[in-house]
């Protein structure tokens, strides 16, 4: 179950230096310092009882009052021969909207960002996509506001769909969470609002490069766009693919099952975190919040806090001008079937997913400090809403030649791919996990 | 949540009389009379405490002592404003594999089908598909012989892959039970073996509309062969359609959760049988069962027993040479997703799935005696190793020429598609329940 004790540490291997905003573009750089000093998010950590509306209930669940919203409870991960641990998890069983407005303007096809402060954020504001809305939100569970603009991805108004599918997001952290992510062009008008700003599609595959800015809900959608120009291309016949992916779930020897948190083995709760006895893994803490632009001013909840940066990285190659990737398929224990198409190499925390992962062979080639061969290197946020400062480090490295280019000299849950096969992979949902979607984004910023 | 009280009798309706098999294909039926006195299968009730290996956990859960097999666990089902009711569900967190091999034979398609017995099976032996195993069977936890066929669906002696897809079963009484339904032409040898027989695909579609005799595995396998000659025709867009499911997925109000067994309300146990109080539902009972030619001689074993006979029923029209169907997005509490595309009309027991649903508009004509409307009527089984005696009537039935043919006149929830339509659904795997895959491929027995 260990990983090799000597794990290199990512931020150690040498990178460019970091993107900054006001090199890309001076007009979306003075619109961000100008929303970023509106933002003012205070976010300050709490005892779990200093938590309003928010309960432990008699099996230990971490509960809000109106039994929505989400609900911090427990999995149990078995494989074999009585291998596994236990694990809290964030349960959100709804489907929230992840919805992106595209429109050409001058000819060039822009997208509808918002500034949007989460107290989970390193910094403060990120950009999230047009809508980011959980069912809570958008029948006004805790009493926010009206979700601005969803009237162009849902009911009468809504727009031409690009994009529309069930994705899944962390299955090492969610009990089968999964978001409607949506690529919608407007057919009415858009209102205008201080907090929204049209930008081209180049731009921001630009500020994907900038470290925690764009956020992961916004990758989640860039990542289900396809490779070229939208719709361009036949879809790719992925039959194969598919089967070789229900090999691997057919075959997974794992089994994950919801627990609740009182019989969590190897966990202890204190008066502010929820934490594995090790210290090795996530904590689950408490803040309170005060805001000036969200939906509602003052509130508090749990967030998840790992206690490291993850990484996920695509080895690429290309050959006769094709671009392959090489992906694997991965066991996550909180994903519906356990398995999904992931990076050629993903860590989360130490003791990282519950589902033990052996140190890869592809390891070193992942952490290449190699210039000519390091295509893209950022640290990016995951989810401001349900983790605490998550930070994951997205790297997209030239594959070592002597790798092999034929599948089937590789281990057989590696697979090389091209960008429009796992395009038409993503675009039935639930089959390219969101680590592998955000590098799907950034993939596409690269010349 | 009551159903309509003057629910029509599906049995009482007019229908042609029992297809006999004798009538349709002589040599099959020497063959079927033959394998029937062969199977010697004898099932007898017995108290659960007489079930060996079986036992009731604290939480009053039915469990193997492998931990495997199958479970009987509970599911709990809350709606709008606090509705809804609990129930027993039978638990199965595995992929089994449904295979069908096909080859030509004198120039017609056939697939290798088995005499099969199961202890719930109203007919003794049913026509299975070549490959019916669970992952417990293929592992041989419960110590049966190694799966006849199984080399020609896995491991490198596979064949050609025509359909592979993850398919889910029974929503009302599984917890997110899915089987793996592929069909294969073989590329070695295929042994015989007195319990299998090559049919011509078109004699199986004959065969359909004997009462209980394909069984629910190889009438969901048929159910994923594309309506035309295979891969004959391009594959239809459908994303509009995946939308509206996605729709439906994202505003159900329902919300499905396992819980302990000991925690169902308003079911009893006693010594024979797991209830509820009302007695309108399913029962779980336990049976012992003796064989001759399955692969554990004797054993014992828990079933699902229905009170009544479900009803499955597609509406259907044809206009400028196209047929079209009337599905419905429908809510079952098991599903993965709560809702997939159903029959125009799907009644389970009395109390019906655990998600209630009104009497709805297409009910009358869905029952119709009118011998020039009914295309197709039969009394077929659902799993008879999971189910005692389950029966639906399924029946495909000429739509009133006053229904609106355009979906903008309909509820939501009902669509008319094409054969061809509904196939690219059900390739996708999760998008198309049992019971309408079982009508896809009674139509295509139609003329």
């Amino acid at each position: 179950m260990a990983r090799a004790a000597a794990r290199p540490d990512p931020a150690a291997t040498t990178a460019d230096p970091a993107v900054a905003v006001a090199d890309l573009d001076a007009g979306f750089a003075a619109w961000w310092a100008e929303r970023r000093s509106a933002a003012r998010l205070s976010v300050a950590p709490v005892p779990f009882r200093e938590l309003p509306q928010w309960s432990f209930t008699r099996d230990g669940d971490l509960v809000h009052d109106s039994g929505r919203f989400f609900t911090v409870s427990g999995m149990r991960v078995r494989g074999p021969e009585g291998s596994g641990r236990d694990q809290p998890v964030i349960v959100q069983p709804e489907i929230g909207v992840l919805g992106l407005l595209v429109k050409h303007l001058d000819g060039e096809p822009h997208v509808l960002l918002q500034a949007k402060a989460e107290p989970g954020n390193i910094d403060g504001i990120q950009l999230s996509p047009t809508v980011q809305a959980t069912r809570s939100n958008y029948t006004r569970v805790h009493r926010g506001g009206a979700t601005r603009h969803l009237e162009h991805f849902t009911g009468p108004g809504r727009g031409r769909v690009l994009v529309d599918s069930l994705q899944s997001e962390q299955g090492a952290w969610f009990w089968r969470k999964h978001n409607r992510n949506m690529v919608v062009e407007p057919v009415g008008e858009v209102a205008e609002h201080p907090d929204f700003r049209w930008i081209a599609l180049r731009t921001v595959r630009l500020l994907l490069r900038v470290d925690h800015l764009v956020n992961m809900d916004t990758r989640s959608v860039l990542g289900c766009l396809p490779p070229g120009p939208v719709l361009s291309e036949p879809v790719p016949r992925v039959s194969a693919l598919t089967s070789w992916l229900i090999d691997a779930k057919q075959h997974c020897p794992w089994y994950a099952g919801p627990v609740p948190l009182a019989d969590v083995g190897g966990w202890t709760r204190t008066e502010t975190e929820i934490a594995d006895v090790r210290a090795r893994s996530f904590r689950i803490i408490a803040v309170r919040v005060e805001a000036g632009t969200r939906e509602v001013r003052q509130w508090a909840q749990p967030l998840l806090a790992p206690r490291r940066p993850g990484l996920a990285v695509f080895l690429c190659r290309t050959s006769e001008g094709v671009r392959r990737v090489l992906v694997r398929a991965r066991t996550e224990p909180g994903l519906g079937d356990l398995v999904e198409l992931g990076p050629t190499v993903q860590w989360s925390d130490d003791t990282g997913p519950a589902v033990p992962e052996e140190a890869g062979p592809f390891d070193g080639s992942a952490l290449s400090g190699d210039p000519a061969c390091v295509r893209f290197d950022a640290e990016l946020s995951e989810e401001g809403g349900r983790f605490h400062r998550a930070a994951t480090r997205y790297r997209i490295v030239d594959a070592d030649p002597s790798l092999p280019s034929d599948d089937a000299e590789l281990p057989d849950d590696y697979r090389w791919l091209t960008p429009h096969q796992l395009h038409a992979l993503v675009a039935r949902g639930h089959h390219v996990n969101v680590q592998a979607r955000s590098l799907l984004a950034c993939l596409a910023s690269l010349p």
